[in-house]
Order: C-alpha cells, then sequence, then structure tokens
C-alpha cells in the first residue's frame, strides 16, 4: 500500500498525528509535485477497475462547502490514479452527527442536495459514493433519508436509502430519517468487474447468528448476498469509537465476510464532534473473515485497497495498519471487572487529544486553561491537553488555598515544567475570605427567617472550588480564544464529588468518561509512552486523592477523597457492574469484588458504600445534567449523548 | 358530574390549585367519612355498568410503590362505586417519561410487573387499565413493550402493546420499545354493553385525512375501528402540554371521533418531570366530535364520564371544565408572529408553577433562592416561585454593585414586600473588588505568554453575575432543602446573553423558554390574575431591560439590552419564524416583519440584526447545553430534552 494520505491532509488540515511517540508535534512533510509524479507514476500499475479508495475523511458538521471541496480533492486524486470507485463515510456532505439541524435548517438539506449535483459534475469513470441527506417526497414518514449516492460520468447514477434506523446509545437516526423501503436489486453497483453491494453502517449490525437478541427483524447483507450474489460489499459508515467497540466491530465484520463468504469493505470517518468521536480504521476482510487492509486510526487517510475476490492479493495494496497498541487483546467480551487497563490505553488516549483537539479547533477555540492542583485529574488532563493542543496553548494556574500543601504546589508547578506548558501560581486566600464575609452577612439575614441552618455544611469547600472558576473563566473572558477546562473525572461525577460552577465548570471535560483507576493506568500509560518521558511526577501516581478542599477533623490534615467516598477500586467496580451488567444493589451484595478478593471487608461496610453510592447517584444526577461535553470514552457511559435519566425520579435501586 | 377528587387527592398528595385567584395556597377541604358516604349513595343511582373514571393522576417515575398505592385508593372507590371500568395514563405503574432508565436499571421492569400482578389481585368486576412496562420475550428487537394491561377479578384480563413509537421532540420511545405486532382482535374489551377499543397515546396521532404528512404508514385506530366496530374507543395517554398543543389535540380527537362516528374517551397523567409537564385536561368526545366531557388542568381528578353511545347524555357526569383561561382561542395554527400572548397565558402560568413544584417536591426540595435584580425576568421568577412554593419558602437577594440604580433596589424590595417573600439586600462590591484585584494580578501572568489580550473584555460584567451565583450557591450548602434558581429567558439565551455560573446557573430556570415580549405580558397577566393585584410594580413593566452589568459609553448609563441586541419585538419574531417556519436568514430577509410595520427600519439594520442573531445563537450552542431543567413552555423550544443540536458545527444558515 502507498499511503498518499500525507499530501492530501496538508492541504486539507493541521492535524497530525505523529505515531507510536506521542507528546511531539510535527508539521507533516509535504510532498513535492515531483513526489507525488512519483508516487503516481510508481502505484498506477498495480491498480486495476476493481481498486477502491475508502476516504477515511474528517467532515465538519453543516459545513456542506468544506465537505464538498474534501471530497472533491478525494475525488481528483482517484480519477488521476484511475482506480475503480472511491467511499465516502455515511452522511458525509453534510456531516454526522446532525441530530435536529436538518429539522430546523432545512436549507441545509437542499444545500447538500444542490453540492451533491456539483460533485457529480467533478465524477469521470471512477465511481463516487457519498453519503448526504435526501428528502423523503413520499407521503408518509419522516422528512429525510439517510442515503448514499453513487456518482459517476458526471452524474447521479443511483441513491441508496438506510433501512435500518438505529435509535439507542449515541445513535437517534429514526427521530429524522424515515426507514427505506428495500430493494436487493437497486443495492448492487458495478466496479470494474466486480458486482457490489452497498449498504450503510447499522445495516451490517442485524446478523440472526452473530447477535443473540438482534434489534431489527430485517437484515440487509443476507438479503442482497442472498439475492443478488455480490462479490464485494462495501458499508459507508460513520461508527463512534468506545471501549470494546473494535473487538466487536471486528468479530461482527469478520463472521459476516465468512458467513457468507463475501468481502467487505469498510470505510468509516475520523474527527470528533462534541461527545463524539470517530476512530477510522476503515478495512477490508476476505471471504474467510480474514482482515486484509486496515487503515490508521484517529487519522485521515486515502486508502487503497484491492478486494481480494478474482484477484491476486497485492500486500503493497492492502496493507494492515495496526491498531492503537492493544486493541486486539479485547477481542473477548469482559467477564469480571478488571484493573488491566493496558488495553484500552492508547485508543483512550487518542479519542480524548482528537477530541479535544476537534472540539477547539472547528469551534475556533485553541488555548486551554485549568486550575492544576498537584492531583491526579487536573495532572492528567494537563497532560492530555498539552499533547492535544500545543503546551504553548495551555495556561495551567495553580490557586493554593489554606488548605493547599507545599507538595501539592511544588508537584503542580514540575508538571509543568516537563510538559512546557505556561504556567502561574495565584493564591485565592483573598477571593475567599471576602466571598466568606460576604455570605456570613447573607446567612445572618437568611437565618432570621429558616432558623434550621446546617450545623456543618460544604460551603467552605465549594467557595474555593468556584473562586478558582471565577479566575479560569475570566481568562477567558480577557485572553482571545481561550476556554475553560472541566477537570471531573467519571468515578467523582457519579458520586456527585464536584462542585457546580467549580471544578465541574469548563467548556469541555476530557476525562468525564475516565474512572479514577483508570486514570491512575492513564497517567502511567502516558509517562511510559510519551516522548518526554515521566512528565507527571512520581508523587502525584503515588498520594491517595483529595481535593484539599476541607481538614479531616479525625486526621487534621486535608480530607482524602477514599475516606469521604470508598476505596476508588471498589467504586470503579461497582459502576462497572452497574453499567455493563445491569447489577441491583441486591445482585452486587450476593457476589465478591476484586476489592473483596484482597481486602477484609465486613458486610456491613459493603452495604453502607452500596448504599452511599445509589444514594449519591441519585442525587448527582443534576450535575451530569448540566455537564459541558465530555468525549465519550468507556464501553459505557452517563454522557448526555448517551444515558438519559430523569432526575425526578425515585429508583429505589432494587 | 360529582367530583370526588379533592377527598382523594388530600390523601395522596398536598398539591392544590385554587381555580381563578391565583397567588393564594389553600389547603384542600377533606371530606368527612359522612360526606364520602353522601357522595357515593348521591352518584351511585346515576352509574351504570358502561361508566368509565378516567383516572387523571400523577406518577412519581421509578417509584413503582407509591404509584401502585395510588392506583389501589382509586380502584377501590371505582369498585365501590361499581363502575363499569377505570383507565390510567400510559405507563402509569413505572412512570412516565422512563428515559434509559429501565435500559440501565431491568430490576425496575421486573418490579413493576410484579406489583401489576399484586394491582390485579385488587380488582374485583370494574375493569382496570393501566400503563406498565412489559419485557420483550420475542427474540428480536427491543427489550420491552410499551403496554396497557386490562385487569379484572383478581386477574390479568389481557395485554395491549403500544405500536406506534414516537421519536421526535420530546419523545424517545423507540429507544426502549419494541414496536408490537398489531391484531385488532386484541384490542377489544367488553365494559358493561359496550364494546370497546384500546390504544395507547401515540396510536392516535396517525390518521392519513386530518394530518397532511404523517409520520406513521400504519393507522391503529382506523384498523380497529374498521375491522371491530367498537362502540367506543379507549386512549391511555401521557401526553405532555406546550403551546399550542391543546388546540392540535381537540382538533385530532373530535376529527376522528367524528370521522369514525366512535365516540373517544383519553385519559392523560398530570404533574411534571424535569422539563415536561403534563395537563391532564381528559376527556370524551361524542360520535358527532363535540367534547362532551372534560376533566380539570393541572390537577390529580377521578373523573366520571358516561359514553354517550346507547345511553342518554347525563349531565351530572360528563361535566366540562374550563380549559385554562383562552385555550379555545387558539384552535387555529398560527399564521403570523403575534405580540397577543394572552390565549396562552394562563396555561403557561400554570405549566411552570406546576414545573417548579414538582421538581422541588418531587425531588425533596422546598425553598427557592433568588437574586433580584429589579428587572422584569428575576420578578416574574420571583411571582412564579413564590405561587408554586409559597412566599415563605422563597428567599429573594438583592445583591447591588456599583452599577446598580437605586430605582432598581427599591423595584426590587417592593416587590418582595407584595409578595411576602423573605428578602435582604447585600451588596457584592468587596466581592467584585477583591476578584478583579486577583483577576488582575492572574491577567498580568498570563499576559506575559500570550500577549494578545483584549483591549475590552466582559470581565468585569461576568465577575458581577458569578459573585451573585457564588451567594445564592451558598446559601443552598448552608440551608436545608434550598435550591437557586436561574433567571434567564428564551430571547436571552438565543442571544448568549447570559453568564455561565452567573445568572444562567441554578437549580431550575422556570422562564427560560418564554420570550421576553411574552414574559412582558405575562407580567401584566399576573398583575391582574393573582388574588393580591400588581405584585409587580409598574416601574418593572415600564422600564427598558438591562442586565446592569456595564455602562454604556455613548449614554453614561448602564447599557440597555436593546442596545447590545436588538429590539425585543424583532428577536422575538427571529426566534418565532426559527422554530415555527424554518426560516433561513434569506427568507426572514425578504418577510415583513411586525417591528417593521411599526418602526422605520432600514434594510441594513435588519441585515445587521439578522446577522448578529445568527452569530450568536451559534456561540450560544454550548450555553443550551450546560442549562438546568428548564419547563417546555412553548410551540418549539431550544430545551435539552426537545431540541439537539451539535455545539461542533458550523451550519451558515444558508
Amino acid at each position: 500500500m502507498l499511503d498518499i494520505t500525507n499530501y492530501i491532509k496538508k492541504e486539507l488540515s493541521n492535524q497530525e498525528f505523529c505515531g507510536g511517540n506521542y507528546g511531539k508535534s510535527e508539521a507533516p512533510k509535504e510532498l513535492s509535485p515531483e513526489a507525488k509524479k512519483d508516487i503516481v507514476a510508481k502505484i498506477k500499475p498495480i491498480l486495476t477497475p476493481e481498486t477502491i479508495v475508502l476516504a477515511q475523511v474528517d467532515p465538519i458538521v453543516g459545513d456542506i462547502e468544506y465537505n464538498f471541496n474534501k471530497a472533491k480533492k478525494y475525488i481528483e486524486w482517484a480519477n488521476e490514479l484511475k482506480v475503480g470507485a472511491i467511499a465516502f463515510p455515511e452522511l458525509f456532505l453534510l456531516g454526522y452527527p446532525v441530530f435536529d439541524i436538518i429539522d430546523r435548517y432545512p436549507k441545509l438539506v437542499e444545500k447538500n442536495i444542490e453540492y451533491l449535483e456539483k460533485l457529480a459534475k467533478c465524477t469521470g469513470k471512477t465511481k463516487v459514493l457519498v453519503g448526504f441527506c435526501e428528502f423523503n417526497r413520499f407521503y408518509i414518514g419522516k422528512r429525510y433519508f439517510n442515503s448514499v449516492a453513487v456518482l459517476s460520468n458526471k452524474k447521479i447514477e443511483t441513491i441508496i436509502r438506510k433501512t435500518l434506523l438505529p435509535v439507542y446509545s449515541e445513535f437517534s437516526d429514526a427521530r429524522y430519517f424515515q426507514s427505506a423501503e428495500f430493494d436487493s436489486s437497486e443495492r448492487i453497483i458495478q466496479i470494474g468487474k466486480n458486482r457490489v453491494g452497498v449498504i450503510i453502517c447499522e445495516e451490517n449490525w442485524s446478523d440472526k447468528d452473530f447477535f443473540d437478541h438482534p434489534v431489527y427483524s430485517f437484515d440487509p447483507v443476507d438479503k442482497i448476498i442472498k439475492e443478488q450474489k455480490p462479490d464485494l460489499i462495501i458499508n459507508c459508515s460513520s461508527s463512534p469509537t468506545r471501549a470494546k467497540k473494535e473487538q466487536l466491530l471486528h468479530n461482527m465484520l469478520s463472521f459476516v465476510s465468512k458467513k457468507y463468504s463475501t468481502p467487505i469493505a469498510y470505510v468509516n470517518q475520523v474527527g470528533a464532534v462534541d461527545n463524539i468521536t470517530f476512530q477510522g480504521a476503515s478495512r477490508l476482510y476476505d471471504c474467510d473473515g480474514k482482515i486484509v487492509a486496515r487503515a490508521k486510526s484517529f487519522e485521515e487517510q486515502f486508502f487503497i485497497v484491492h478486494p481480494p475476490v478474482k484477484c491476486p492479493n497485492r500486500e503493497d495494496i492492502n496493507r494492515v495498519y495496526a491498531l492503537p497498541d492493544g486493541l486486539e487483546k479485547t477481542l473477548n467480551s469482559q467477564k469480571a471487572f478488571s484493573l488491566d487497563y493496558e488495553p484500552d490505553l492508547e485508543r483512550t488516549y487518542l479519542t480524548i487529544t482528537s477530541s479535544i483537539r476537534d472540539y477547539f479547533h472547528k469551534n475556533g477555540f485553541k488555548r486551554a486553561v485549568l486550575g492544576v492542583s498537584g492531583g491526579l485529574d487536573s495532572s492528567v488532563t494537563c497532560v492530555l491537553l498539552a499533547d492535544a493542543l500545543g503546551p504553548e496553548n495551555i495556561f495551567a494556574i495553580s490557586m493554593p488555598s489554606s488548605i493547599t500543601s507545599e507538595a501539592s504546589k511544588s508537584d503542580a508547578k514540575e508538571l509543568c515544567d516537563n510538559l512546557g506548558v505556561n504556567f502561574a501560581q495565584i493564591p485565592i486566600l483573598n477571593m475567599f475570605k471576602t466571598s466568606r464575609d460576604t455570605l456570613d452577612e447573607v446567612f445572618k439575614k437568611v437565618e432570621t427567617k429558616w432558623c434550621d441552618r446546617f450545623e456543618a455544611s460544604l460551603t467552605n469547600d465549594n467557595i474555593q472550588a468556584r473562586s478558582r472558576a471565577t479566575i479560569l473563566w475570566g481568562i477567558a473572558n480577557e485572553f482571545p480564544k481561550a476556554m475553560p477546562i472541566a477537570t471531573s473525572d467519571k468515578s467523582e461525577l457519579y458520586m456527585g464529588y464536584a462542585t457546580i460552577n467549580g471544578d465541574m465548570s469548563g467548556g469541555f471535560a476530557p476525562i468525564a468518561d475516565v474512572t479514577k483507576t483508570k486514570l491512575f493506568a492513564l497517567a502511567r500509560w502516558l509517562n511510559r509512552n510519551r516522548l518526554s518521558r515521566n512528565a507527571i511526577p512520581e508523587a502525584i501516581l503515588t498520594k491517595p486523592p483529595g481535593a484539599e478542599l476541607a481538614i479531616d477533623p479525625k486526621t487534621g490534615k486535608p480530607l482524602l477523597a477514599e475516606d469521604a467516598l470508598m476505596p476508588y477500586e471498589f467504586l470503579d467496580e461497582v459502576i462497572w457492574r452497574l453499567e455493563n451488567l445491569h447489577q441491583s444493589k441486591e445482585e452486587m451484595l450476593s457476589e465478591t469484588f476484586l476489592y473483596e478478593t484482597k481486602h477484609n471487608t465486613q458486610k456491613a461496610t459493603k452495604i453502607a458504600w452500596l448504599d452511599k453510592f445509589f444514594r449519591r447517584m441519585q442525587t448527582a444526577l443534576f450535575k451530569w445534567s448540566i455537564m459541558p461535553p465530555a468525549p465519550i470514552v468507556d464501553a459505557r457511559s452517563i454522557n448526555k449523548t448517551e444515558y438519559n435519566q430523569p432526575i425526578t425520579s425515585k429508583l429505589k435501586f432494587y
């Protein structure tokens, strides 16, 4: 395989990953016109009319002109190479996910059709498969179809309409799109000598033999293959990443291609939109369910594949790029809670940095400001920001209060020095004092009417957190393109252990879907896998987490999080069991936790922890609802795009 | 009609509305056992085996025991009265809306089935129709059915499964529920001499002759009536309120009952869940499409109706309660923007107060704290809170800065005195000064690295708003069951004219779906329709809105909102056109706005306003995403439960 992506990418985007050694920004090398010519000369002889390009691209939702221009360049290359076809992801011309914008802005849909017609004009013999949004001109149903147009010779050759419309988790296709009538003959296009069946994303996910409990009663792949016997299936997808997803996707595609003895070419987009990140990793399976080609993850790519049906296997085309380290190790569904996060850490890192980069750059921001406490959450967040945006674009502020230890201050500074991010230390003692004084005055007045004032309260803790957020948002008000960052992690969000208008306030929350035990693993992974090793000081990795907002009366030292909550190892297993096994409190009580195999745990303690978990989670629902955007990372999450629960509810967690 | 609701309500809930004269809390009169006997004696003779009770009840989502107990009391009454049937709303036993809780907590579903079986045991001859969530035991499809069980003689007689599953606007049924196979014979139950067809909510909304563009290709009502010729249709619904909805519902039900010459009995729930409020207003239509009975709005009711098929019309049973004033006036779809909000003001008032009350009480809160500026938004919010929660449970804090005028301070105090809510004045000058000093120090340090500091910024404005929020959240930290309230209105949220961690921060945002021009109308309506007239000082209604956060350099006086934004009358029409007509900028440019008919408006000015609107709206998307819960009021909204747009998007508003 000869990868000409870099050349194209350079023109279209300034995003670049640098392979195995993370944390170093390096501009992609631009090809000279001569080099480009050389590539074309070298690559052309091995291409056939059956060759297909999987255009692994990154669209911008609603920016149809941008998406059009990107498609146009890819198509020009494909034409120059005289390949059989080039396939773009689902809904590429409009951008995915669309959510409700097509209902509110029907002009967008008109525009995407106008540009589809313009795109058709750019085509020659090479067939172009491109996702777009189509009006439903029929009398009944939702207003739109989620369609793929096949373009060639300056014309729209045919249109394929998605039939299976997911509504679950982060998907809401059936909100906007009408499920189309299905006719397998309309799904077949000719690419060279091959008769190719075209499907759209979810249409691949309905195999009755693969899934224990399929969602749909209809399987388009089965129908196409049985009725039309195509030489190949092309699947145009926009499929988000999350833990375990690659394993499921690979197993499913491998199973289906083997079952029907039919190769499957799968193209997926890259880039991120708010909470959703796309991995790319477009690929080709042969008739035996073997993966013969896979594109890179989290990068745009002009990926050339040669369907292995009737032609000799060409090693130099069907190249397999390694997935981010370790994903192959997770091909079996996880049966028990484990602290071995290693297989998912590279993907986690790339998902979060990719989502930060796109959220900032696509929204016109370039700088991040965050508070660094010397604790784990803000330290990991700081590394991720530095790698995503460049250290010069990060301002890390240490904002000590009277409770903050000297070690915390120096750890935070050391981290920032290691990363090369901008650093300043500003004590918040005065802000705290004035706020407290003003509040004392307020409380005295309120007390005259509401006489049941709490004897102990979180007021002091929260004033500190809110003063810090005021400073970060102040910087964002004062300096261009700067965004404050929320540093809450998933374990603490489950417990509501985060301050409204405080640490959970920001324009983006990079680690909100990463549990504390996984964050520790990620921190160690970062220290090993970044070019500049051990950026996170060892002290940060070894000290027990604590918010340093209050003094523990028992010890006279800052209250530790595990004392306020419960051991993180236990907490994270509760979350895992809840999200993945949907276990009730009773069920959790009757099973042995990993923590219990290592520590002598009284039954009463376990009951108290579980009670605390479910009680605190119920009151944390409100906080989830006002969280800023945060990348979905885990297999299941409390991310707003994925999980929706009424705040006003009494579940009693039977 | 003899209304025995009050008696039952008293036992189940302490919620009570007081009819026409709002703003006065009065405990419902409890019936003595003798009075209860009298009612039963009086009412019994006019009841027949065909009589039906529409149980207009208010469930708590997930609190199955609570819902069960409520149902049990209603059923005992129905049994005592020996009526033919009692019908509860859709999904009543589990509570509606469920969102994703049934996926994550399958035990809840087990529990609701256990309680359904217990409920069956409570039944006698009177048939009970009750909504519940059923496991899908079939191999394929979503895990659950949205079902209605028919119970009688201690048994589950039959189960009816919903076929049309809405996914649009605030609805997401198809996320969790499988659409059931339809067999019209299974929809028929016997109630006295009547053969009755049972449908669930959305199944009524698919008439090909009524809707210009029906969403579904299948119409269960048509099928049942043509195949089974029932004497009556009962529709078990959980249908939220919003502007224009009553008009649409009435027209549709009237049309369908007339078209098929078949009466329709419609039962709907009351109460609120986060952003969604239910109006109740259960009703009965005769074969001519005439409404012959309608229950009260926004109140629980044990509503007895007598299907007018083969029996004489009994005036004392089929009573029509007036809807909140004026809804009948909106029976025609609005063609042009209008400032005549009068027809919707009572419903708006009841929707918001009902939603505040339920959000507080069902979540264990009772007190609200808010900042009162002497402006329109906080004044109207304060009235709504006082009426919903009782003035003694409100603490209104005036927090003047150096910009706050004397008039604003005295207006705020006068309002609070009129309402009898607790009031305190606390200047924020010190907090502002210390924050500003700390920030100046921060900015100096940041400037050494980021040298492009803005010349003018919103920093000062926002420090004021954030200091105020810190005070309100401090009170919530220090006093039990107290919740800070966000006072942002819809017009300003569209423009992003609200401060993060400032005025848009709170536990609930009562007026976030009310535009500014409608708020003025609502304020005047409140002054006319509350027992204590003119609670809102005239000065608040006449002065031009302004946030009093900054001085206008042109006038030397506080900057007015309309100078910072555009005239509210124009702004609100842009919003109306966008939400209801889905017009683009170009389309709006070519049409004449109401404002233009009154004011000489330059084309360039109009273009500038529209540009500003769309530009500011795009950057406001983030703020919408972190808004606290807010009741859906308008016909269309930007409420998170209803409207979802990627923040990372470039629409260009073609």
